[in-house]
């Protein structure tokens, strides 16, 4: 019997977690700007990009501005920073386009093998903040099987609020301690634990690039740590099989 | 160029149009039953739980009732209707085991196949006053390959109320117009086209039983008429490939 042995479904951290939003969004932005002639360094560019989501949210949580998916917030993101990178000449239909670079985001080279084992004992959903169509479009373009899609959108509400995750449990006609969050964040995860659910730490080290520093945690901080999601599945069959 | 030719997503609705909750019922029942050693007409206590199914959403939507999930809804039903066919003594565990039925329903013979096929085309999902955790928990069992669970409960109006039909759109980031619903039930339909959806009739002649009498309708009331989600496959592919 272990802290993992009551879990019912098993909700997933995206970006960064499931899928390599740095590497798609560098390689998309990279055609583009082929196409067009334009040199540059697009993982930068996916970095710059990615650095207005979370203060983008935020300002939706102050109330500085009213809800917006994140594909909108994308947006503003993306026009704020296409002159910096020699693209401020791309058109509406070209901006658009780009933008809906979120929804084609590749998986790690773990996740469909991982998931697709773990669907086979457990519920499992996303549980992100990438709105609903986002989210679908990307499941279904990448084969990701989910069972179902939860987004922060639901609750008008964008992680780490509790909404999310006591949303997400509710939504799922389970306890929250029923529910274990998988992230590659350590932040997401205390907020998820704050609400007690489960917490399962897998750590995506080429998130950010090369040399991204790894997050410091306490050793019992999470109920599991696992290498990628088939670790993942060996350690939740194993613990609880 | 037909009226279905932009559709970029089918939602389809459930309870009896993808699965057959008269027979489901009726057979759970049954097993509940003979377990005790009660004799009964199963087919006619599916049809007595089912017969309180709107009438419960009345009251919500009136606001009789606070919003309540089908879950519940369903459970408050079967309360009353257990003594009249002599399950009065049914235990709390045997009642909930007893509501879950309806998140184990058989789908129609067609209705897996045909969604695959149409999965290939275009996004599909449930649009269905059924809770999402019934909705996912019947996909997984029956293997109902959605691309996203929608539900009435994320929107906190039942059907035919407008804001579903409005919600679905929108939570797929689509035009009412880009959204067909697929249905058995021709008020659903009238329903979605008053809000500007396309509209497939799927008449399921057995959903009530042997003498079920056909519904009316005019010969251009719907974008399409369907035998089954076969042929509907067959005619979404001829009519827009």
């Amino acid at each position: 019997m272990t802290a993992s042995a009551n879990v019912k479904a098993l909700a997933f951290d995206v970006f960064g977690t499931v899928v390599d939003w740095r590497g798609g969004i560098a390689a998309e932005a990279a055609r583009v700007a082929a196409a067009r002639g334009v040199d540059g360094d697009w993982n930068g560019f996916a970095l710059a990009w990615r650095a207005g989501y979370a203060p983008a949210m935020q300002r939706v949580r102050n109330g500085q501005l009213p809800w917006k998916t994140i594909d909108q917030l994308h947006r503003m993101n993306l026009d704020a920073i296409l002159d910096a990178y020699g693209l401020g000449g791309l058109d509406e239909a070209a901006r658009r386009e780009l933008n809906r670079a979120w929804h084609r985001l590749p998986p790690w080279p773990d996740s469909v093998a991982g998931l697709t084992r773990l669907r086979q004992r457990f519920v499992i959903t996303t549980l992100s903040n990438g709105n609903f169509a986002l989210l679908t479009h990307m499941a279904k373009r990448a084969g990701l099987p989910w069972d179902c899609i939860i987004s922060a959108e639901l609750f008008n509400h964008y992680k780490p609020d509790p909404e999310t995750y006591l949303g997400a449990a509710r939504l799922l006609g389970i306890e929250p301690c029923e529910l274990m969050l998988v992230a590659a964040h350590a932040s997401d995860l205390r907020a998820a634990r704050d609400q007690g659910c489960r917490t399962a730490y897998v750590p995506r080290p080429q998130e950010f690039g090369e040399h991204q520093p790894a997050e410091a945690y306490d050793p019992d901080e999470f109920d599991l740590v696992a290498g990628d999601f088939l670790d993942l599945a060996d350690q939740l069959v194993q613990k609880i099989g």
